[in-house]
């Protein structure tokens, strides 16, 4: 039976999955990362994972896709310096297709987590669709008229949007990105911030006053607790996401929102600044009216379905 | 032979012109747009502006493009509101198809002024480029791997991204927006609020001390003579644009970028803080190094041009 794979290169864990073309999941090989053994192992761990799943006939293999952290260089196919990986400037897909076989096609993975919920998720019947997912950082992918819109394989990093040119720095060293505003890693620095100024809250006992033991995930805990310095830190959050989503609107003009990542589960703490903030600031009503923004509907696997989507995806524009 | 025709429809002019295939314009038509003679008149003199550059033998009119003030209904074909025109929610492409014949194709004049660099002017040979025309107001183009972006008709609306979501009033309403810290508007408002705080500037004697007359070109004139209040303003325009500039890098990762309309006139008092804003905020050194931002090469046909060009992109995606 012909067959794509889908692999999620994580920083933790790495996976690999056979689907038929209609993108049933079939079988799938899973296995720590060890990221702390080196490039040569972490790699030689990969083609393992994926030779799991491959096809007993390698002439069914129609093709793999690869979801790999950024930043990414698409045209050649080479892994440049991702975080929380070994690699630095690795020829990842040649080395795959030696490796394993098939056609490699590699990409980004918020780009194709993203890609998964606009074809078998939340994002399906949409036109048009910017998926974000927020959780330590901030991702994103463009769906534009069926397509992945990737640039020259850069694009799509909404966290990196200037949101408030005063605003705090980002992870990247930048001022004003949104990924410095409202992602869980943002959530915690201005939690502990707030709490070294002395105000009051429910995280600084949770912490037993360590305020370096403050995580985006306790700031939302505290704030579904009804805690007041995590509502409003969740709340402008919320705004700055609005105002991104303003200008997104304006500038792609989308007919769907899709978010996913653990951020989201704050559900209308979050999202009602936010769609406030958007109704502040779009251009027209005409931008955000019969525009929903909703959450991913993909769980865990969407790094898997979106790299055997994207896969196929590829075959189908060549 | 056969031929494409383009159309400008302007507050101020209507024009049209006939090109061969290969975008060579062969004749052209001109009249003033009469705006106040009401939608009846204005369209009964659209038609006959086209009609004068109309092949002999109908057989050979490909299509007609059709620039237009936004915002439109592109998928209807429909005019919904042009701020400097007679015409509310008018289903000018079924008209025009009716009144001169030929497949009719609309499209925002900025969106296609974009096409038109982007196929014969400043951006020939890009991949993605964003095009953004300044003057009185801030209008975009996105194109992406060979296609015009428009979403659901009303995408690129560059100049209502936010840049300071504690910036002053847009003419639309909404507060922070790119037009309303870098347009042609943006550099007057400013310079009348600093003068009636009584800065001291070459531009309060050429007004006589009446603050209503100061204009975007005045204020730009007034910067290139030296003025030091003119001149911080249009440093804060410059600023402004390289800030939005900085998002859509790391949004759209274009590999070009093409500006016109007059105030780009003012050169390196405006692109040496836009350079060092986008230097400042982009995500990183990859997203603007080897990115060009350049002046827009086609003169005022670009309209025409672009019209023209943009019939030909819909019938070969046909």
């Amino acid at each position: 039976m012909k067959t794509l794979i889908g692999v999620d290169v994580g920083g933790t864990r790495l996976r690999a999955a056979r689907f038929s073309p209609e993108l049933e999941m079939h079988d799938r090989a899973e296995q720590p990362t060890g990221a702390a053994d080196g490039a040569d192992a972490v790699f030689d761990r990969l083609a393992e994972t994926i030779r799991q799943v491959l096809p007993p006939d390698p002439a069914d293999l129609l093709a793999i896709g690869v979801a790999l952290p950024g930043p990414l260089d698409i045209d050649k196919g080479v892994l440049i310096a991702p975080p929380n990986l070994p690699f630095r400037d690795v020829p990842i897909r040649e080395m795959l297709r030696s490796a394993v076989g098939g056609p490699v096609f590699i990409g980004n993975d918020a780009d194709l987590a993203g890609v998964a919920e606009y074809r078998y998720g939340a994002g399906r019947g949409a036109r048009s669709m910017v998926y974000l997912t927020i959780s330590t950082g901030i991702g994103g992918g463009l769906l534009l008229d069926g397509r992945l819109h990737t640039g020259r394989g850069l694009a799509g990093e909404i966290g990196h949007m200037v949101v408030d040119p005063d605003g705090p720095l980002c992870g990247c060293g930048r001022p004003g990105h949104l990924e410095a505003l409202a992602s869980g890693t943002a959530l915690a620095r201005a939690a502990r911030e707030r709490l070294a100024a002395g105000e009051d809250s429910l995280m600084r006992e949770a912490v037993g006053g360590d305020l370096t033991q403050v995580t985006g995930a306790l700031v939302g805990a505290a704030a579904l607790e009804g805690d007041a310095l995590a509502r409003d830190i969740v709340q402008q959050a919320g705004r700055a996401l609005g105002v991104a989503l303003a200008s997104l609107t304006a500038l792609l003009n989308p007919d769907r929102f899709v978010l996913g990542g653990g951020v989201t589960a704050l559900g209308d703490l979050l999202f009602d600044p936010l769609h406030e903030a958007l109704r502040t600031y779009a251009f027209h009503p005409r931008y955000y009216e019969d525009v929903p923004v909703v959450e991913a509907a993909l769980g865990d696997d969407v790094g898997l379905v979106g790299a055997a989507a994207f896969a196929a995806m590829q075959l189908e524009s060549r």
